[in-house]
C-alpha cells in the first residue's frame, strides 16, 4: 500500500505535463481566503507580471494587489455582505481565472470563479446537511420545434422515495443563457433544498428549459460542438419558444409526477425569460395560478399575430383568476422604466399583482433574491 | 425590440465590471480553431507577457506561440489524432485558461480547458444527433457509513418513456476523483448514447459513485463548501468504501428499474476504482458477472481483516463463475509491472480473464477507450 503511494508520488515526474499539473496543486497560494470579519483575500502567482486586479461582483471598483517577494500578488476586501460572488483576476490587463480555486461558473462565454461569504444569504447558497433532492439533464421532444431539447430538472428530496405528486415551478432564463444557468449561477437546487429543509417552501419540482429556439441543449452539450456562446441568440424573442412550451409541460405532466392543475403550477423567469413567462401565462390560459417576472422585459416581441393581442389575452388572465403576480424589479435595473409602463398598463385594466422593489440592478444577485422571496409563496 | 436591444447594449458600458466582461466575449480572438488537415491553432492575447506556450496531453512537449504585432500570441499543432484533448497556457511560467474558449474540466484541483479533435474517437466522444440518455446527480443513503452521499447516474434514452427494466453498470473512479469524474472527464454520457444508437451497445443504467468514503459528494457539491480538492484523500483504500458498497447496490435496485441479477450487472473501475471493483466484485459474491479492471491498482489494501483473503475470494469468484473479467493496462502505465504480478496470480489458480494491453499509460485518454471497449461487451 505504501508502496503503491509511493509509486504514484513517484510518477509525477514523469507523467505527461498536463498530468503533472494536475497532481501538483499545493504549489500555488490559497485563494480565496474568507476571515472572521467577512473579509476575503486574495492571492496569485505571477512573478513577471507588472500589475495584477481582482474583478469580482463583492465591489464596483477594480481592487488592486500587491507583489510579495516571492512574487505572490495579494489583496484583501473590505468586509463583505453574506453572499456568493464571481471573481477574475487582471494580469497585466488580461483576464484570467484563480488558479486556486476550482470553483468556477459560466456566463454566457465568460468562465469566473465562485466563492460564498458565510452567513444568512451565502448559507441559503451554499450546500447544507440537509435532504437533496435530484438535479436532472433531460432530453423532450418539442414536436413545435422538430427537435429534441435539453432541460435541467430537479426533484425535491423524497422523490425517488414515495409515490407522492408534486407542484412543478417552470423557471426561465435570460438573454445568452440556457438550462444551465439557473442551476449554475441562480444556486436552484441549494435553494430549493434549504427552503423545503426549512419549512419555508413547498416540496416542488422546478423545471429549466433552454429558452433559445434555436438551439437544443447549451453549447458544448448539442451536436453543434464545443463552439463558444454567443450572448445575442437569434429568434428568442418572436414567439417560437412561447408557442413551443406546451411540449415542455406535456412531457413534465407525463413523465413526472406531478400535479397537473392550474393552482399547482408556477412560472417565472428572469429578464428575456420574464418576457416568456408574461407571454406564456397570458397565452397558455388556465395553467398557471403564480406568475413571476424577475427583472423582465414586459414589451411586445417581433411576432404580431402572437403579441398583437397582449392587452386582451392580459384582460382574460386577470378575469380567469390566478394566486399571484409576482413582479421584481431593481432600483437600477435598465428594465425599470419598461416595468413601469407596463405596470401603468395592468393598473389601467385592473390587473392585480404583487410589486417587489430591491436595490440594484440587473444581476444574479437579485434573481436569488428573487427566487429565495417567490418559491416560498408557492402552492400553499 | 429594437429598442430593447439597443438599451441592452449600452447598458455594456454602465453594467459592473464583472458583467460587462460577461457580455463582451467577442474582443477574444478565436481559439482554439481546428483545420480540415486536424492541426489546431490556439490563440491568446497577452501584450504584456514575455513567453507564451500551450501545455496540453496532445504533445508531451511545451508548444511555444509566438507573438503578432497586436500582442495576440499564436500556435499551431501538427495534425492530430481524433480525440479530446485538455490544455492550459503557460504565460510567463504561469499556468492560465484559454479565456477564448469556455468548455473547461476539472481534474481533481486543475481546471483545464477542453477541444475534440473531430473523427472517430473524437465523435465517440461528442455530443451527436441521436437518442439521448438523462444524467442526474442523486443522493443516497448509506448505512454503512452513516451519511447521505452523492453519485451521478446515467438513465438510456427512453428510460422515462417506457416501463422497461435494465442492466446495470457501476462504474468507479481513480484517487483524487469523485463522482464528477466518469461524466465530465470520462465523457460517459457521450459514449453511451453514441454505442447504444450505433446498436454497439445494450440500454444501461450507469451508476458512477464517490469511492471516497469520508467525502459525502464531489467538492464543492457537499455542506464542506467550496473548499480546494486534493489529490490524496484519507480512508481511500482501506476497505470503508468497499464495505458500504451494498448500499449502493440496495439503493439503485430499490429505486431503477433495474434487473436486480448478476448476469445484468457490471463494475468496472480506474486505477484505484479498479482495486475497488476488484475488492468489491471479490466480497459481494454472484453480485456482477460482468468485471473491468482499467490500469487498476491491484494489491491489497490495508485493512487484514477485508484484504487478507483475497487469494481465497479470488478462488471462490472463479468457481461461482462469471461472464467477463476483462483488464486493460497501457504499457507505459506505471502499474504494469503491479498488473504483472496480479496477472500471476491468477494464471496460478486459473482464473480466466480477457487481457488488453494498449498504447499509453494511466491517462484519461486510455481510460475512455477501455469504457468504449468494455460496455460493448456486457449484457449480451
Amino acid at each position: 500500500m505504501k508502496h503503491f503511494l509511493l509509486t504514484l508520488c513517484a510518477l509525477c515526474a514523469t507523467l505527461s505535463l498536463a498530468a503533472q499539473e494536475a497532481l501538483q496543486p499545493n504549489s500555488l497560494p490559497t485563494s480565496p481566503e474568507q476571515h472572521a470579519d467577512r473579509s476575503v483575500t486574495f492571492r496569485y502567482t505571477a512573478p513577471e507580471a507588472k500589475s495584477v486586479a481582482v474583478v469580482g461582483d463583492f465591489a464596483t471598483e477594480k481592487l488592486s494587489m500587491t507583489r510579495n517577494a516571492e512574487g505572490i500578488w495579494e489583496a484583501t476586501t473590505q468586509p463583505l455582505d453574506s453572499e456568493l460572488y464571481s471573481y477574475s483576476f487582471e494580469v497585466d490587463g488580461v483576464r484570467v481565472i484563480d488558479p486556486s480555486n476550482v470553483h468556477t461558473v459560466r456566463d454566457i462565454a465568460t468562465v469566473s470563479n465562485l466563492f460564498i461569504v458565510s452567513g444568512e444569504r451565502g448559507d441559503l447558497y451554499s450546500v447544507q446537511d440537509v435532504p437533496h433532492g435530484t438535479l436532472s439533464k433531460v432530453w423532450y421532444p418539442s414536436p413545435t420545434l422538430g427537435v429534441e431539447r435539453r432541460m435541467t430538472i430537479y426533484t425535491p428530496p423524497g422523490y425517488e422515495e414515495g409515490k407522492g405528486r408534486y407542484p412543478v415551478l417552470y423557471l426561465l432564463h435570460g438573454m445568452g443563457g440556457d438550462e444551465e444557468a439557473w442551476p449554475a449561477l441562480g444556486r436552484t437546487a441549494q435553494i430549493l433544498d434549504n427552503l423545503i429543509a426549512a419549512g419555508k417552501a413547498e416540496k416542488m419540482i422546478v423545471v429549466m428549459t433552454n429558452g433559445n429556439a434555436i438551439q437544443q441543449a447549451a453549447p458544448g452539450h448539442s451536436a453543434e460542438g464545443l463552439y463558444k456562446p454567443q450572448f445575442q441568440i437569434p429568434k428568442t424573442m418572436e414567439s417560437s419558444f412561447e408557442k413551443s412550451f406546451a411540449d415542455v409541460v406535456k412531457f413534465v405532466d407525463k413523465h413526472y409526477r406531478t400535479i397537473a392543475k392550474r393552482e399547482k403550477r408556477a412560472i417565472a423567469g428572469l429578464s428575456m425569460g420574464g418576457f416568456h413567462a408574461l407571454h406564456i401565462s397570458r397565452t397558455m390560459p388556465k395553467t398557471f395560478d403564480y406568475v413571476g417576472l424577475f427583472s423582465a422585459a414586459t414589451m411586445k416581441g417581433k411576432d404580431e399575430s402572437f403579441y398583437g393581442d397582449m392587452a386582451e389575452t392580459l384582460q382574460a388572465q386577470r378575469d380567469n383568476g390566478f394566486e399571484l403576480y409576482w413582479i421584481g424589479i431593481g432600483k437600477e435595473d435598465f428594465l425599470w422604466k419598461m416595468n413601469v409602463e407596463f405596470r401603468k398598463q395592468l393598473d389601467a385594466m385592473e390587473f392585480p399583482y404583487t410589486l417587489r422593489i430591491s436595490e440594484g440592478g440587473h444581476t444574479w444577485r437579485n434573481w436569488r433574491i428573487y427566487l429565495s422571496e417567490f418559491a416560498p409563496m408557492l402552492f400553499k
